[in-house]
Formats: C-alpha cells, sequence, structure tokens
C-alpha cells in the first residue's frame, strides 16, 4: 500500500455498510414506487444530460458518496464528480457547484428528490455538528451525539456527527453498555448492575452507567465504573461530580443542554457532552440540482 | 359490515404497507445490531415491567400504531395501550400520558429508543401541520406536503401530515404526474409535454405542469393542463395567475413559502399551498418512557 | 439534454422499478434453487456462446429490457442486443430473430426458460391489448386495463398492455380511488364515500365510484364524483348512462366485455372500457433461444 | 403421530416454502404500495365483516391455502373456513361458496384482489391439469407439467397441477438433469454429455437426455440413458421409439402436443407426454369475493 | 460454443445461486456491521494494495470463487487472480501462494477475514472429502455427504465434497425422498410409504427408504424402492443385505461410519456409504491474507 | 420489574437480533426448498406428532432457543419445552432427553434437521468453550474467541462461546478498535495508528493494537495503547511483555495456542488469550430428534 501512503486520515470517510445500502434502496423504491411516470412520458429514451448541485445556503456539505450511490443504484453507468471535498465548509448563501453528474437524463431526474432529500439532512447534520464543536473549542470537553437519531438513518447521521468535527457516542445497543435506570431497577442497584455488565464485556470495553445524583455518583465510582454519565446535572452539580470523580471515571454530562448553554456545561470539566438535538434537530441545509445541457 | 358502521372516518387511519414494515425492521437492526448488551447483562430473562409513554411538550401525538409495531417486532406478547387517540392535541407542557406498555422488559427496554425515535418525529411533522392548517383556516386554499422527506420515511410522514390535518400532495414518482422545469426541456416545451404525460394518464389521473411566469401560465392552460403548480411566485403575481386562470386549472403554490408568510399566501385565491419544510423541518416533540412496575 | 432531444416519446418506456428487480430475482431463484445441475456437469467453465431469440407466431414482442436484466443478473457480462424494437408487430408466424445474446454460455442456458418465460407471458398481454385497442379504433373509448394481473407481474403487465398500446387503469390500492360496493356499504351509502375519498384525495387526484344502476349513477353524479364506473351494465344501459351523465363525469365500462363484444360497448359513448382479459387471459406468445456458436 | 393417522396422503397437500411466502409478499406489496386509500377513506377503523368466496365456472378449485395465508398476511386475526375441499370440482357454473372469511373489513377489502387472483390461476391450472389427466385415463402414459411457468408462481402452478391430477416433471434446474441439444454441442456429444451427467448425479438421481431422432435415442440408449425426452416426434415416431427402446430407458414425449392430440400421443406407448400448456395457457377461473354482513 | 470447446467438465464448477449470494452478504453484514472503524481509522482513502492467500497446511484449497466474490461485494473493481486451480492438493506444510488480489486497500483489509472463514472451513471439507474419496479406492463404493451440514452453507459445502472428489446425497428435502422411521410410522407402514411417494415422483425420480433390519430390507424391495438406507447397520449384516438384495436396489450404508472403518465398509458391497462427517466434522485448513505492497 | 426480580442474570441470554432471524430463514430455506416432498407424501394433513430431542454425547446443551425458533418459523402453533436449563453439563454418553416439542407432525419432520444442525454446532463450541475455561481456571487470564467463527453464525457462535463459559472479543469490524500490521503499514507506524483510531474513538470506546516485538510493544504503550496483542509470543516473550507492560496495558496472547499450551500461556500473566480454535475447531455434539407418539 506503500505508494499512495498519506499520513493516517483526516476527514472521516463514509464506512460501507448493509444498512446504508438498505436505506438507499427503500428510499428510492418509496419515492419511484412503480416508476417514474413523469419522466417516462416526457424524457426520451437514451436522453443524456449533465447537471450540477447546488449548495445554497451556509453551511458543510455532507453526503455526496450517498448522492452517489443513489443515481448509481438507478443507473451504474451515472458519473458523478464531486467538486469540493465532502465536509468542507460554505460561508456564503451563494450557490455554491458541489459536485457534477453526467449520464442518462431518466436516473438523474428520477433520482433528483432522493439524492438531495439525503444531501440536504445530512448537511444540516453536520452543520450542526460543527457549530457545536466550536462552541467547545478551548474546553476539555468533545462533543458527542447520541442514539435519537432518524429511523433508518443511524449511520449515516453519525457519518455526518463525525464530518461536522463532533464525535460519536455508541453506534447501538450492541456497542458498549450504557446502564440507565431501568437496568439499574432491574439488577437490583448501581453496583450489581455495573459488576453484571463487566462480567459481560469484551476486551478493553468500557462499562457507562448513568447517575442521577452526587450519591449515585459515589456508588458507580466505588463499583469501579469508568465512564460515567451525569443525567441531567446543573452545571454546578457537575462541577461538584468533577472534583468528586477526581479523574477515576470520565464524566459524560447529558440532558437539558442546547447551544445556548454548551459552553457553559463544557466549561465545568466533564470530559463529554451529549447533545441529541445533533441529530433530531439540526434541520436541512438547501440544495438543489440543475440541468445545465 | 354493517353492526359495526359509524359515519365515514374522521381520523386517518395507518395503511398496512410493506415499506412501514421494512423502516421499522431496518430501524431495530440499526439500534440493536448484534444485540442489546446492556440489557442482556442486567435484566433477569422473564422479568416482565409496565411502563407509561409521556409526552412532555405541547403538540399533537402521532405515531402510536408504529410504538406497538416496534414493540410487537421485538416480542409477541407485549400488550400496547394507547390512553389518548392518535391525534390527538395536547395544549400542555405537562407529561401527558399516551400509551401504557406491558410485558417482556427486556423487549421494553431495547425497543424504547427506537419506539420514542419515531414518535418523537411524526409527533413533530403532525404539530408542524397542525400549525399550518390552523394558519389558513377560513382561506380557499388548503396546505399539502411535498416529497422533500426523510428517505424511508415516506408513508409515515405523510401520514403525520394527514393526522395534523393538512393534505398530501402526490406520493411519490409513480402517483401522479408533475411536470417541473427539467421534464419541459427534455420534451421540447410546456405543451408537447403536457400532451405526452396526458397520452400516458391514467382514467381521471390530473396532469401537473410548474411554470414560473404568467406568460408559461398561459400556455399551461391552452395546453389543457388542469392543475398547475407556479413556482416562486409574488403574492402579487398569484393574485394575478388566479385571475388568469378562471377557474380552468386549479393552482398550487410553491417555493419560498414558510409559517410567516402562509396565511398571505392562502389569501391570493389559489387552491393549494405546499409546505415542504411541514415534513423536512418540522422539528420532534419530546416524549419519554417510564418503567413504572 | 438538448442534443438528443427527439420530439415527445411515442414507445412506452420500462420504469425503474424495485418490484420489477424483485421479480426477476425471484424467478431466478425459483428455476435455478441451488444451482443448474445439468449445465455445470456438460459445459466447460469459461465456454462462450452466441444465440438468438426467435419470435414464433403472429404478435408485439414485449419484454426485451426484462430478458436483458434476466442474462445480467446471472453474468453482467452478457452482451444483450435487441434486433427488432420493443412493441414492434410483426405478422407472420415465421421464425422473426428479435435479439442476440453473446456471452457466457453457462449463464446463457441457465437463463434461458426464465427469459423465454417473461418474455412469452408479456408478449401475450402486449399482442392482446393490440388487438383489443385496434377494435375500439374510431371510437370515443379507450381501453383499460385492470388489477386482475398475475400476482408479481403487475407493473410488467401494465407494461405490456401500454406497449401494445391500450392504456393503464390505477396500479395498484394507492394509487387512486375506486369505491366499490363494499365501501359504499361501509362507508353508509354512495354520498358519504365519495366525499370521504374527496376530502382524502391528493390535489388533481380523481375520485372514482362504482355504481350498479341509472338511479346510483344520479346519486354519483350529484355527489361529485366525476369518473363512475358502470359495472356489468348491457350496452343499452350503457347508452342510457352517456345520456344522463352529459358530460359531468367520464364513465368506465367495466364487466362481461370481451373482444367479441368490446366494440359495441366501445360506440356507446363511454369513455373508458376496461378489460380485465387483457391481462389474465392473454395467453403466451411463442419464442424459443437457439445457440448459434 | 398414531392417533390421528389415517392412510397415505391422496390430496398434495401445499408445502411450505419461502418462495411462496415472497410471492405473497411481493402480490400484496405490488397492490397495496403505499396503502389503500379507498377503503383508508370509507372504512371506519375497527368495522368487521364476514365474505364469502365464490366459484362462478365449472372447474377445480386450487388455491385456498394461498388466500389464507393472503389475508392472514394482512392481519394475523382473520378467520378464513374453507367451506370446500381443495381441489373438489363443481361441474356447474353456479355460484359455489368455496371459503368463508371473517374478521377485519379493511383486511379483506385490501386483501380481496390479490386473493383472487392467486386462486383464479391457480385453479386455472387445476381445472387444466384435470381435463388433462382424464384425457390420458386408460393408457400408460401420465401427462406431466414442465418449467413454462409464470415467473414467481413455479411452486404454486406445480403444486395446482398435482391437485389437477397431473404429475410435475422436475421443479427447477437443480431438480434433475435434463441434457438439452445446447449441453449436447456444448460436451460435444450425447455420450460425453450423459456421462458427464452421470459421474455428477446423486444416489437414485436419473439423467434424462433430450434426442431428436431415432439414431440419437439409440446412442442416448448406449450411454446409458434411462429417461428420454423425444423431442417433437410425430406419433409414429414415438411408437418407432417405444419399440426401440424395448423398455431399457422411459420415454417422455415432449412439444407440439395439445388437448386435441394428447389421447393419440398418450396411445403410442410413451410413459410421459409433457405439456407447457397446463401452466402458460391454462386460462383463468372465475372467483368472485361476496361481503355478506 | 464450439471454439471454446473441451471435453466434458472434470473440476466441479461452482453453481450460480441465489442462496450463495445470501450467505455471503450475510457473512459480510455481520462482520462489518456498521462500518470497520479500524480501516476507516488508519488507511487513507483511496490508498491501493497487493496481497497474497496463503494456504498453511497441507489440504485442498476450495472457495476460490467465493472469495472472489467477497471482495467484489465490497468493492467491484478489485480484482481477484487465482494462482493455482480451484481443487488443487498442495502436500506440504509450506506457503503456497494461492492466490494475488489487487485494489482498494480498504476493501482487502475488511474483506480479508471474511473471506478467510470461508475458505478455511470449504478447504476443509474438500480435505475431507479427499482423503474418504481415496479410502474406498477400489471399491465398488462412492463416498456421499448428507444434509449434516452448517446452516447456511448447505450448497457450498456440497460445492466442496465434490472438489474434494466425493459425491452428493440430495441437496434438500425437496430434492429426492428419503423415507425415514418417521415418516414410515405416519405413513401406516414401508410399504404404503413408498407407494405414497412413488405417485409423487417426477419422471426418474428415485424413491429412497431407510430400513434398519433385514427383514425391512425385503418389505422394502417388495415394495419397489430401487434406493435402500441401510441404517446403522453392521459390516456383516451390510454383506448379507448385498446378497439379499441381488442388485433390484441400490445400496446405501450410513450411521456410525468413519475414516477408521469406511474402508471395511466400502468392501462389504454397497453402493454408497454416506458420512456425516464430511461436513460437520472436517476442520477448517490453515490460510492467512498477506499484504505485500 | 420489581415483582419479578432476581439478582442480575448468571446465565447469558440469546439477543434478539436479525441477524439471528436472517440465518434461520437461510438455513430453513436451503434445507426445504421448494418443499419436504417425503413428508407431503407420507404424512397426513393435520397429524400431530410428540418428540424429544437427546443428547448423545458428554458436554454442554446449548443453542436450545435457536431450534424453538425454528420450528416456531415452520409453524407458530409447535409447542417447545426445555427439559434441562441451556448450558447446562452432562457427563454422561447416555441419552439426555433435552427439550420435547409438540405439533405438527409435517413441521417437526421438516425442521428437524435443520434444528439438529444449529443444535449440534453450538452445542460443540460451548463445550470447547468449557473446557478451554476450566484449563485457565486460577490463572488471572480470561479465554476469549476470535472473528475465526463460522460465515453467517457470528452472533450465535459468540453466544455459545458465552454459554460455555467463555468471553467474547469484539464482535465485528464496528466493535472496536483492532490495529493489525496492515493498518499499521497503511498508517505509516504503529504510533500514528494507535493515534489516529484514539481520535476516532467512542467514550470508553479502547484501542487494541497487535505487536510482534517487545520493541513494538514498548512503542505501542508510549503511544498509550491501553489493550495490546501479542502475536505470536513464545510464552517467555510474553512474561517478558507482562513485565514491560507493568499494568500500563491489558495484555492478550494470540497465536499458535492451542487446548496443549493454553493453561502454560495462561500463567504467563496475560490478561486475554484468544483461540480462534473455540469456534473454527470445535466439532459437533450429538443430538437426535425422535417421535415418541
Amino acid at each position: 500500500m506503500t505508494t499512495l501512503f498519506a499520513p493516517p486520515v483526516a476527514a472521516p470517510s463514509l464506512p460501507a455498510s448493509a444498512e446504508i445500502d438498505a436505506i438507499i434502496r427503500l428510499a428510492l423504491a418509496e419515492d419511484v414506487g412503480r416508476g417514474d411516470i413523469t419522466t417516462a412520458a416526457t424524457v426520451p429514451p437514451g436522453a443524456v444530460a449533465r447537471a450540477e448541485i447546488l449548495q445554497k445556503a451556509p453551511g458543510v456539505v455532507c453526503g455526496l458518496p450517498v448522492v452517489e450511490a443513489v443515481f448509481a443504484a438507478l443507473d451504474r453507468r451515472v458519473r458523478f464528480t464531486p467538486v469540493v471535498p465532502e465536509g468542507s465548509f460554505d460561508a456564503d448563501a451563494g450557490r455554491r457547484v458541489v459536485a457534477r453528474i453526467e449520464g442518462s437524463a431518466a436516473a438523474i431526474l428520477t433520482g433528483e428528490r432522493t439524492a438531495l432529500n439525503f444531501l440536504q439532512r445530512l448537511s444540516g447534520v453536520a452543520t450542526a455538528s460543527r457549530r457545536a464543536a466550536q462552541l467547545v473549542a478551548g474546553t476539555p470537553a468533545t462533543v458527542i451525539d447520541t442514539r435519537k437519531t432518524t429511523p433508518g438513518l443511524r449511520v449515516l447521521e453519525k457519518y455526518a456527527v463525525r464530518v461536522g468535527g463532533a464525535s460519536n457516542h455508541r453506534a447501538g445497543l450492541d456497542d458498549g453498555f450504557l446502564i440507565k435506570d431501568n437496568h439499574i431497577r432491574a439488577a437490583g442497584g448501581i453496583t450489581p448492575a455495573v459488576h453484571a455488565a463487566q462480567r459481560r464485556a469484551a476486551p478493553g470495553q468500557v462499562v457507562e452507567v448513568e447517575v442521577t445524583t452526587l450519591r449515585e455518583l459515589d456508588e458507580a465510582l466505588a463499583a469501579g465504573a469508568t465512564l460515567i454519565l451525569l443525567d441531567n446535572f446543573s452545571t454546578e452539580q457537575m462541577r461538584a461530580a468533577v472534583a468528586q470523580a477526581r479523574g477515576r471515571a470520565r464524566l459524560e454530562a447529558s440532558g437539558g443542554i442546547g447551544l445556548d448553554n454548551l459552553a457553559d456545561v463544557a466549561r465545568t470539566g466533564v470530559d463529554y457532552v451529549s447533545l441529541g438535538a445533533l441529530t433530531h434537530s439540526a434541520g436541512v441545509l438547501d440544495f438543489s440540482l440543475e440541468v445545465i445541457a
């Protein structure tokens, strides 16, 4: 592999994953249904076209590989050329060309809306993540996402979070232990719950546990938890928790945090701040596709 | 069927559809992955639980049948009981119980996040749709959605629009003709495009065409179009278009319309106002699941 | 797209659709099963072949893109070349070559039967549709198909109807309202049923209702129905219905119509004549595949 | 199992098979699409109904278990009760009730067309098979089907052939060797082709080879083939082939055989007569579903 | 096909089959999950690599086409070049290069383990089959496999058996009758069971029946069975069975047979010896993948 | 959940997972194919049966929930009753009854082989895991599995490892970083590779790196790796590595370890010993299904 070697990758790459294939197929199926009747009626068979995708609002472009996959699923011969790098930020509200597409006119028109629906949402998530990451810059805290993602888009939205410069919490229920209040009740307390999970853990797999008071924090630390979620703590309580933990565990602040108080939270000394809004309330970034020939 | 007959249905019902099954399966798969390790470690096999779903912000609840399907997919024996009707509005920011769940504790904890992810988003769409529908009340206009939906959630989001009291535009590319600028270019003009689609239309199927000027509106009317989309018209231009159409075609206003100018647009006399924001920028409505025993 | 533009499309094109992919995969799976043991035993690996598909009876060829897709599913490198245009009619009972295939001998032999099974059936439907369309030529009526299609082949058979020169009724239960007797009973009458559907209709979406008597026709017209199915009317009753409707609604004749009385029905003045036989009793058109080298 | 034991089964039973599940799902998906909008608009949620399925033409009823599965796929609680046994023949053109259905009115109306589309086709195949089996009664020949089946319906149509009283040839390319002209060319002759297949055969698996002349029949017999397909032989040639084979191999007559000459062919002494028309040209048998309460 | 014709195929070829596609997709999905995070973090996008697959233990290499398909599923542009023929035996415990791979470094690293997991298992089965086939060389017996295969790998493991030089028994429950004790009880005895199956058999399809005593063998022969499984017979009983059958049926020895007594069993004169161990206890053959540039 | 609460779970539970459903469906499909023709021919429709599953060799039973799911997939009404707990060990080579099954005779006979194929393999893995876990008892080491699992059975085999008393390494490529030699080369060295992965890691997610020498171990420790795989170290080198690491990282011994030297390795002081043989060479444990009425 030596000839092409650059220093370790900076920009996140979109992972190959059966789930991404599945949501692209599903999205196309739900839009195309039994076939695009308008295009079938109006576009001559064999017609080819060239088109551009334009960014129409300031923000981070994210989802170009998904756009490419959407058109490829309709017609393998469509040529897709990114014009700007995935993850690049545009501050203008102008009409930046982010990609060019060339090939079957029918495929381009049929795939347009599905491609843009992915692009506008993922770019929205990346843009919100960028904003959040900037707000905590200079603090020891890292902004992370949650599992409050759009059904079917988990892998893509978590990718968009990374593209925007924030980080990912666990990807799903199989990817790390997070013991919440209901698990604690079921297990009979924080200590037995943590110990049960530790017994089940793979090498190096950390067990996270949620606490709602400083007293519970003590119990979690005593049980050997090395990652602890502070559920709906005030910033004052967070500072107390940081003092109490004395580095024995990393702390995640969660609940009731938005862009307005994010910087305050980050300055309390917690290691992670998790924001459901990165994915569930990011909004969309406007893009359009224009046929130019 | 006579004994159970009530007058025709008021509240929209969630249609059976392979696409809904597919997105529920996909959403569970992406969250559960190879299995919920925290629950497996902490919840004793055979444990049962009772839980409530609480609405935590004012708005329209939408998605209860989806929540039921999520838990049923994990364990067919989970009992789900709606407490309020699908589509009901709660003005309080209180903690309204919207449903009760009883059955396998493991299934309830494993399905919780996926169920809430559906519920919060669909309720967000229904709430936004209700607000929009109220803004046009008293005008001749109907608020309709677009195809700018979340990939994989088309059928569900369009259902949420109806639950909120707004209406649906076409469900997909196979469900009605909508001739846009690129189709017009491909077909060689508005007239040939409209005629080509009319030849392909099923009985009663209307051909809609997009126009950008009053002159194009004339051509569309002359071509026999009976549904015309006014693309990015000012409200003044809309009024002119209404005057020009004289009832020969129904008119849809589209582009650049938000909650701020929706009422103004609706008063121009257009028949439909389409709002992409109903689905792509609706936001989420907050819900939680609490185990009570 | 301009350079390649011809006047709007004459021949229907086969739409991209997940359903077509699914039935092709299913058809191959059911024939190939765990593998073509005869070909594996007798054809040397790497052998290539050239073959022709021959039409052996007079009629319309339909399904060439499906044939291409069948072979491509087995081996992406197989070259498929249509020799006559999709939809072309051959009056001879001769042996017209309709396509050539070149590539892996194993793929050609394994896919032969599945490819021909599609081709013979779709060509049968197209041929029957052509005959029906010719019988109504010169009348105001359009021949349309029904939902009485072969399970799994809906999209393809409806495409074959168009290739043959007839037209499509709605594609499925989601694609247009058709209120039948059981819906009327459920809704409490023609009027409430029509109104309920109209409330649910998308812009431009027509509500069709079935009537069995002239009196019901009156009620349907009064309810504002603009497309009405005359169920099992005699030609005399149809003429009366046409007179009664006076253009306020388009009329579809349905039930008890075959090739023998189709022209008579078409001359009554109805707008549409629907024929289940176009798809469910079209018969097959004989084709064979011959390896020539 | 002893208490329920009856003598070995007379009527064929419908096998459990992933392919049957797949075609039922596909057929429902293609008809229901994004949801049955007419039923959603007109049938009150929770309404229940009772319905009957009526046979409206003389013939063999076949497909009742498929009808049951269609409704069960829409709503697990629908009760389906056959009134006549699967495979029973009705000589009248009357309106025989073949099954009763009870449950969700919406599920019954939504599933009606898909259920009938299966039933009418499978009953058509069973009826044609019955007619063919009767024509060879009293001769040593058995009527068998071919692989010329409807794409997606292979397993079901072959089941219908058995229900009608005829027999099945191989189910697919993996289920028995049938060496045709193209395989013979690829292998370099009848003898090497037969030997290659014999080497690959499982215990008890017979190798069938197609011959077009009496000379080729000799070569096939010499190669040890014990099942030989006589391709497009005249009845005279068939008689010669029977004489020549002297019981060393069983003989299948194939090609150019219809109901008109079937009895003649059967009297030549061949063991099997294969008829593609059993499946590809069987026609449909008319059924309807009527809601009775 | 003539130009490329060689004498009938010696080495078995891997059949195209939907089941093989399905297990490859499933195997990749279960290993890759939401994406290969190590490769995403450490391998620069666009990096290419060349790698070799090495055989590290004596045995038969089997599964090269599966390895090719695994990498192609990750990246269609990966070039895979076999260096030794599928099925070739290597007696050394050296490091034989069996294939070369060139293309996307990420695809090669992500697919490595899945590819090797297939290769090591199939080569293990082929190697065990080769050993068994050698043990019966010179006797009239053929070694065959059973349905005791690894779930999901049926078609591939049976292919590996052929590659190793042994033969296949039926591929599944639809591929040949094998009447076992429970079927006999259900049918009311050997005779009615055999007759019931014969009535259902396709042309040339043999009915096999299992017997546990010489008396049952007599009944099976009298019922016309032409393939009989001797269940857990001693070698003495096998010899008696061979004498008793006098060629009227072929005999399969099954149960309690391993590599230690296989040759003894083969010398009793039975036609087939079935060995579950060929597939369920074959062990794996060690391979590794090494990146060389 | 309180009423049913026991102390945290001892025996591992089988997780709900889409992958388990998929492999069960695939295994049934590959065995049943187009239908179980022997059962269809010999077992009367409606016959019911009772059966027992017997363990016929000493070992740990594992897979009973999978067996239940196999029969449920064929007929939802089959009753399955475990007689011994999942994971229980039987030291006798007797015929221990492990489960009872009651219901449709056809479903029981059709599902028998598939159910046993799962059971024999998973019990084999659990038995091997138990043996390995016993060999390291009293040492500080934990036995863990690898990704060298059977394609399609990953989740099930890792479950069997836990049932046997050993532990799981990561579940797949998305579930933890493991930097191997090829990743190190791609990233330009151990240090940049470890740092790249750490930047990408989720909260609490550990980065493991493979080293082949003590010098590389130093570099890995310096880079901050807290879990390090010692690749093919001798036991002497392992002891040196333990001394060198001084608890700064946990160490995993891997490569060239079998049951013969496992205890020696475990005594070197490493934290984990990974054994591919737990899954790829575990062998099967013999079970049979007997119909008792």
